[in-house]
């Protein structure tokens, strides 16, 4: 049995509204779940393996709920454009290419290595419509220590003509890594991801959902991103209610674990059914500034009772850091209630560190806190080159370290447990 | 007489609507100024010291238009208040620390380091109200090799007791200060700092014109940057026409060298205005995010002709970086697009790449670009971790190494022709 026990500060958020502090304190964990939290280390702990991390801070690791793997050569790339010319122009033309495992090996080493060294111990990932490189994906995460959902995306119409899936081929393909890796790991998992509705007949969301409710397994998608596409929705499907409808009467909604990118144009109705089915709302507020989207209403969300968790949405995002995406969190929020009229009440740091921690994390389950049962994710925090000005308490370094520090401060990573290294 | 030659892949903006690349050339330095840039080596530069940066990037040393030095230790900290709480709570306490030499200097070596790392080459700076801490930092600036103007702030009402100043000995120590530094350096220069119209009295205002048009000295100081402060300055000066004007009336508007943070909520009267006087407004997004400011129409100050720059303006601002501050300018003008109803354009990449350089490098005169006569400011870029997946143009490669990369991509720094290390 792995028995450890960590010392440091220790920080995470239970609840939004505040940051947990065990200020030099040890974190028992016992095959990858935390057991206790203590200030001291008595007897009943000396078969404990000891980590002394003294002085430095000890978090959970971060979750990004929403990326697209083959999208990483073009961070940073074409982001003058709107959300359909974008994909037309940029992404498209980039995703073609996964057909060639050798390109797809090359990207994903950097994406993995790069999830790695910023901290991201858990991701929801969108990979192409090709079924080989979805599943090297699969492979690699596996490989990695990371846990992460990796769905082989599902397009059978709108999109460039040479990712545009045979409908029926399509499922069968998705069938198959369902039946491949279901059972393989238990960190790292098949998602179901139809792209968004306008690029999928109903045929083929109908056996989506139906596959959904078959293998049990989680489904991902995007809802009104941007206004051009809730309008071209409306032309698509004129006889639904609205966009979240789409995906509900087709059991992608919910019925299984579901998430959904965005959702910043979301009718009050659309946010009641997401809170109603359990569907999560992944917030990526950095994509929605550069693909002039907009920005997601996020307090109406949790007011509502919506799961959210926060995202990279890589390369609609330029930035994969999730301390980074923490802050951008925050900011927008504030940019948000200046647009209400001061209605809708900016995030606190602390809400935005739970979303970038345990609001994503539940998704994985037991994830993103340092709570009894949990599974043991951290990172550890060298922020001795940003603390050493003036006297700050734990809450105010922790602070620090998110708004101004950068994966140069994280020391040490784990996932259920196990201290990960560079993985490729 | 110093003779450099050199080569890389050259990127600048001579204008806002197109960047200058000149692929695999040579550039040509004079005693710190630029005089050709050439695709061949001929003879005539036999006697230049060629710099070899083949398949690197070179561009222009970044330029921070306002940043305050004693808010160092604070960034990233207290980030959930708007300005005015904001300025009493964090600000005003941590700036009544700098009659303390030894902080000052813990303070500064950090400071300017930092700037030196993230490839800031000239900065407009607000010092505290301590002259001798205000020529400390004149004189480690002088060391450091990096050009700024740096400003003793004057206030003398309507702030923390500690540092509130008599009105007469803030003038005083301005004049001592302007007389002992105006003319020590070239690339280090005293400017005139009145912190901002609500914290200074009319005698104090009127005194500080005085002085400004007497030794053509430059001015800062802070406009329109939040809606209570407005309304404040208001209440405040009730016969005067708007916020430019308080300034204009004392000479600190524009008759000398002049820089206004801010501007996000000018008039179209106080726009034209700064136009009209040549008033440069430094825009700083991040800050303005984080005090719940607004968004600067930037697009209407420059189709009005007002010179506009980037800044950090930390500790408001969190990031000192002036790469990720021009991704933040993208971002925030495509979110004031979508909030003016697409009246005013987002800013392009190149827009907001002028702006960082040239626009406010124009502030300390031929600064900011690579014509010829120009004063020879450059970072070498090594972006080989983020141009190695595909065949990426010149101009691909300065947007992601802008978007996603950071300092740690920058290899060489130079001002004025020279090569400037680590300053402390």
């Amino acid at each position: 049995m792995n028995k450890l026990a960590l010392k440091g500060n220790i920080v995470y958020a239970k609840d939004r509204d505040k940051l947990e502090i065990h200020e030099d304190s040890y974190m028992f964990v016992e095959d990858g779940k935390l057991v206790a939290i203590s200030k001291t280390l008595d007897k009943s702990y000396k078969d404990y393996d000891l980590i002394d991390h003294s002085g430095k801070l000890i978090i959970p690791g971060f979750v990004d709920l929403h990326l697209h793997a083959p999208q990483y050569p073009n961070r940073g790339l074409g982001l003058d454009k709107e959300l359909i010319p974008w994909l037309d122009t940029y992404t498209f033309p980039e995703e073609s290419k996964y057909g060639d495992m050798e390109y797809s090996k090359k990207v994903f080493i950097r994406l993995i290595n790069e999830l790695w060294r910023l901290g991201t111990t858990r991701a929801v990932v969108f990979a192409s419509v090709h079924k080989e490189s979805a599943e090297l994906l699969l492979d690699m995460f596996m490989e990695s220590g990371l846990g992460a959902y990796v769905g082989k995306v599902n397009m059978d119409r709108n999109t460039a003509p040479e990712i545009t899936e045979d409908t029926r081929k399509s499922i069968e393909e998705t069938e198959e890594i369902l039946k491949k890796y279901r059972d393989k790991s238990s960190l790292v998992k098949p998602i179901i991801t139809p792209r968004f509705a306008p690029t999928c007949t109903e045929e083929l969301m109908g056996a989506l959902g139906d596959l959904a409710l078959e293998y049990d397994a989680a489904v991902q998608s995007h809802l009104n991103e941007n206004k051009d596409e809730v309008i071209w929705v409306e032309e698509l499907f004129p006889e639904s209610k609205n966009y979240a409808s789409v995906y509900d009467q087709y059991n992608l909604f919910g019925q299984t674990k579901t998430v959904m990118a965005h959702c910043i144009y979301n009718t009050d109705e659309e946010i009641e059914l997401m809170a109603k089915n359990g569907v999560y709302a992944a917030h990526c507020p950095y994509s929605n500034y550069n693909l002039s989207s907009g920005i997601m209403p996020v307090r109406k969300f949790l007011d509502k009772g919506v799961a959210v968790g926060l995202a990279s949405d890589i390369s609609g995002g330029n930035s994969l850091s999730m301390m980074s995406i923490i802050g951008g969190t925050v900011q927008a929020s504030k940019m948000k209630w200046l647009d209400t009229d001061k209605e809708l009440k900016p995030l606190s740091f602390s809400e935005a560190f739970y979303l970038a921690t345990k609001g994503g994390g539940s998704f994985f389950g037991k994830v993103g806190s340092f709570e009894e049962g949990y599974e043991f994710d951290a990172l550890v925090i060298d922020d001795g080159d940003l603390a050493d000005i003036k006297d700050l308490t734990i809450e105010e370094r922790i602070q620090k370290v998110i708004y101004i520090g950068d994966d140069r401060n994280i020391v040490e990573r784990y996932v259920r447990g196990e201290k990960i290294e560079k993985p490729f």
